[in-house]
């Protein structure tokens, strides 16, 4: 199996090495073998080829099995012809990765970092699942001097397939689907709802419910456990997964996935790409391990190897010994090696 | 000065008879001379005439100096040709209320029911300007069985309009005006953000940012005393005021003003019509007197009469004796008669 890295901007490329070292070691102890290549994106692509998404880059992403992404974005690119941002959103559209995958669990031990009480966070177990393809992001743009707009479509093909992914989703955890729209405002959200409500008769095991964004956005503070898995079209889930994340406590500690149909899934942490703390080994490679995690998982079938990251992963972070960011006193390399050595 | 009452649905006549009360008494305090009228609307205004917003209503809210507003909506009017909330949006939208302000403040007193720790949520005090006739809720909607789709538009002059009212909002207060968008996908946003900048040179007294609306979301729970003004458009400012609005620890507690050019303005608790708890006299009045002061303030230029109000409702928070929602034993009515007595 071979894995494209794209180590991208700032902490990017200190976390995904961590990545990579725990892929290895993972594979190496379940008797997988990878191979991996690297390339420039974001704006270390702007800054070898000009581009964001330079053409190199795009074809071996297309020919690679998986491919995980350190970070993109920083100032330095502020005045560039493009943002790097944009070749994020290239990626997503020309690999067709329709769906991302952002689940948010507290840690055990960690309980103590969510900016919310405890009895509040506590049981917090939940998986967002974002249409990653469409919506506003995708649609028709004018942008003239004295008016600007944005169109937002949906097919009904587009809102099923995401639909499935988030019924089967909630299928393999606890049953429990909350479909997030603004149906009482908007043509696309009633298109959202109609659409899934018929496919739920096809998933018995899954109840499903409905949730305007403004009422999910008030939820997700003060009773994140009520949800366990919600499914929302591209911005609403912009929104609501970066306010889920942060209620686990830390940005620096949760992953996310995003696959299309057949062709390789785009695998990263959740977190920028931290230009102020870059270079300086401070960064936490939590989330960039948990991605390496959720690479095996959903990305190459490798359940097992997966299973072994994440408990790697889940007893360092209970051993207290971490990053400064999340209160310990570790810097990224020597947190990411002990990681490795459980993994053997 | 006359203000016209849309009591509307749920426990929407009661909390607006609390209203009336203390807008009589603090109106009467301050040798202010108000006269009262209502009219049937939202749910109400189905049942009565067949529309959410009948035409007479909004004749007589035309023609008023203020409208104050209960809440809309419930299921009983899951299968009515028109839901409620059509009223709200065309009462808006006739009415030229681009301007939704949502003020968000911890009470004294009361800071143990947020849902945040109590070092997080310290010192929150913030204010929502929220565009209110434009964007995605406004813009040409296709509805098919296979596709829809929803239009954002606006336009440098609606943009602009808004900015100031938050600008000036921003001056008044702690000098701090965030402004809120997705520049980095949307072509209204870049609009949005070149616009209020323009504006900024006008307000040297305001120092203005820029926040992208994921991380606006994410920092309203790890940081909320940050923020001071926060200016954004209709559909996030729809979702980040609700979010706002519940890390203060109870929607039953806050109030909202949308006002337009000259004409009258809406004043309106941001809690729903709650119809479980309809006619139970449970409902917290807080929301309703704490928009009377609002009325007071934005649409009658009343500031006096507002202070009164507000230093009566803080006081009988302060007190303890309260709603059974905030943890207190009075009904609705015996609250508001204590706050009334605190107007006299
Ligand atoms: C960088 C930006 C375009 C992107 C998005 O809005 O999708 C990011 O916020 C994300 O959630 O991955
Ligand atoms: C009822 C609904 C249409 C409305 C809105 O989305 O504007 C409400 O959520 C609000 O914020 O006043």
């Amino acid at each position: 199996k071979h894995i494209l890295v794209l180590p991208g901007d700032g902490i990017g490329p200190e976390v995904a090495r961590i990545a990579v070292d725990c892929l290895k070691a993972a594979a190496s102890a379940e008797g997988v073998s990878l191979t991996f290549d690297e390339a420039p994106f974001g704006g270390a692509g702007l800054d070898a080829c000009g581009k964001p998404l330079p053409e190199e880059t795009l074809d071996k992403a297309r020919s690679a099995d998986a491919v995980f992404l350190g970070a993109v974005g920083g100032p330095k690119w502020d005045d560039a012809p493009e943002r790097p941002e944009k070749g994020l959103l290239a990626l997503r559209s020309e690999l067709g990765l329709f769906a991302n995958l952002r689940p948010v669990k507290v840690f055990a031990g960690l309980e103590g970092l969510s900016p919310l009480k405890a009895d509040r966070v506590a049981g917090a177990d939940l998986l967002i699942v974002r249409e990653l393809t469409g919506g506003l992001y995708f649609g028709e743009k004018r942008e003239g001097r004295e008016t600007a707009s944005d169109l937002c479509t949906y097919s009904a093909d587009e809102v099923a397939r995401i639909a499935r992914v988030a019924f089967r989703a909630a299928s393999g955890r606890r049953g429990k689907l909350t479909s997030v729209d603004k149906a009482n405002v908007l043509a696309t959200s009633r298109l959202w709802r109609s659409t899934v409500n018929q496919l739920a008769p096809e998933y018995q095991d899954v109840t499903l419910d409905h949730m305007y964004v403004d009422a999910t956005a008030m939820k997700l503070v003060t009773h994140p456990s009520a949800f366990d898995v919600i499914l929302t079209e591209n911005l609403f889930g912009d929104i609501l997964s970066d306010e889920a994340a942060v209620i686990a406590g830390s940005l620096g500690l949760l992953g996310s996935a995003s696959l299309g149909e057949g062709g390789p899934g785009l695998f990263e942490p959740i977190h920028g790409s931290a230009p102020d703390i870059a270079g300086q080994d401070k960064a936490n490679p939590s989330g960039a391990i948990a991605s390496a995690a959720m690479l095996l998982r959903f990305g190459l079938g490798e359940a097992r190897a997966a299973d072994r990251i994440e408990a790697a992963l889940q007893a360092q972070l209970k051993s207290g010994r971490t990053t400064a960011d999340i209160g310990g006193s570790l810097g990224c390399r020597a947190f990411g090696a002990e990681v490795c050595e459980r993994l053997a």
